[in-house]
């Protein structure tokens, strides 16, 4: 996707109550200094515009949710939608009381942010596919992305990943296990299976390419330390 | 493959020492009562010629293999190969006193032959891939019969299945965790995979397709009971 840039988006994220600003000051301390509640952490990794996990956190308020964004201005409008639909409730973003924060980076970094087994689970949607042999390891299923997600997640954490790219998808069905995770659940058509599709929340994205009749893939990894 | 009929196959197979005539009656003291150990028992189901089984029954001699096969010609000819290499080491299989014993029946007697946790690992190679949606109840991967192998397996037990069909593969790789198992690996190309292509025993049909090109699936799915 092009980005135009935003005017002044910069500025406005920087300012941003609801954006933890040097996630490296809370490492190992999210549940109590970011959010004030002992609730499981889940993150999304390049959450694009958060429709995904804007939904999620109204679905799961005993759950807190950080949103993982590397564009700025991507972030930026993710921050307005989340913002409007808080004024739809008559609440304000500086009170940032929600279940629902973001952080502004690379996942690279991940273990810079979060401590050994700090994450309950991780979501992977429609992620850049970087077709290219390579770029490999730029594509957020690769070795080196795993890794730190199995440091930052607790024994038995999940991933769940989706996306249409079926070329990425298969990587991944490759790359998971590889890594140490085991498979829970594959589906080749997330939209026509039964017990996968229950609860599912439609991204943008995914309502485009689905409604061209591309099908969805989606996985399930879970990650047992003693496994 | 079309078999040609070998006349007196019927008469071989039901006289041979190696062959477990009647399963029903061992079920549950296969240990006992047909190997004399309490060595892990290991099945491959739909073995054809027995290359695979037999040469893993030299290389892991502490643990008991028993090879399944529904066609009485093919059965016929690996009890020929198996007594042929009995033969080699000077032994006869009127003794047999080996790890490897077969079965001739169809799998969806598996639960009427063997006790639930009776078996180790299951092993499926190069099985019918039934591409027909209509026949699909009939691939060995399909939900009735990973739901045989689920009761005959024990907590923890393993599936090792490989495959040159990518039609199959696919399938698979949704049935397994559809039904409760976890793929702990996973490759699309097992022969140029470092990790799942150590100690890989090629069987002539995996030798012939690899030839020409094409490469091979494997997956590897673990059944935890309390999963």
């Amino acid at each position: 996707m092009r980005i135009r840039h935003v005017k002044g988006s910069e500025e406005y994220v920087a300012g941003s109550p609801l954006v933890i600003q040097k996630p490296e000051d809370f490492r190992g301390r999210y549940k109590e200094a970011v959010f004030g509640t002992e609730a499981p952490i889940r993150l999304e990794i390049g959450m694009g515009m958060g429709t995904f996990i804007r939904e999620l956190s109204h679905r799961e308020p005993d759950i807190s949710f950080i949103g993982f964004e590397l564009n700025t201005t991507v972030l930026y409008k993710a921050l307005r939608r989340y913002e409007a639909e808080l004024a739809d409730e008559g609440r304000e973003a500086s009170e940032a009381a929600g279940n629902l924060r973001f952080i502004r980076s690379d996942a690279r970094f991940l273990q810079d942010y979060f401590d050994e087994g700090e994450i309950d689970r991780i979501y992977l949607n429609f992620s850049d596919p970087w077709p290219k042999d390579k770029n490999a390891n730029k594509r957020l299923t690769s070795p080196i992305f795993l890794e730190h997600y199995k440091h930052i997640l607790r024994d038995g954490g999940l991933i769940e990943f989706k996306t249409d790219n079926r070329g990425l998808f298969d990587y991944s069905v490759e790359t998971f296990p590889a890594a140490g995770f085991e498979l829970k659940a594959v589906s080749y058509d997330l939209h026509h299976d039964a017990e996968l599709s229950k609860g599912n929340i439609m991204t943008e994205y995914e309502a485009k390419f689905s409604a061209k009749g591309n099908p969805i893939c989606k996985l399930i990894a879970v990650y047992q330390k003693n496994g």
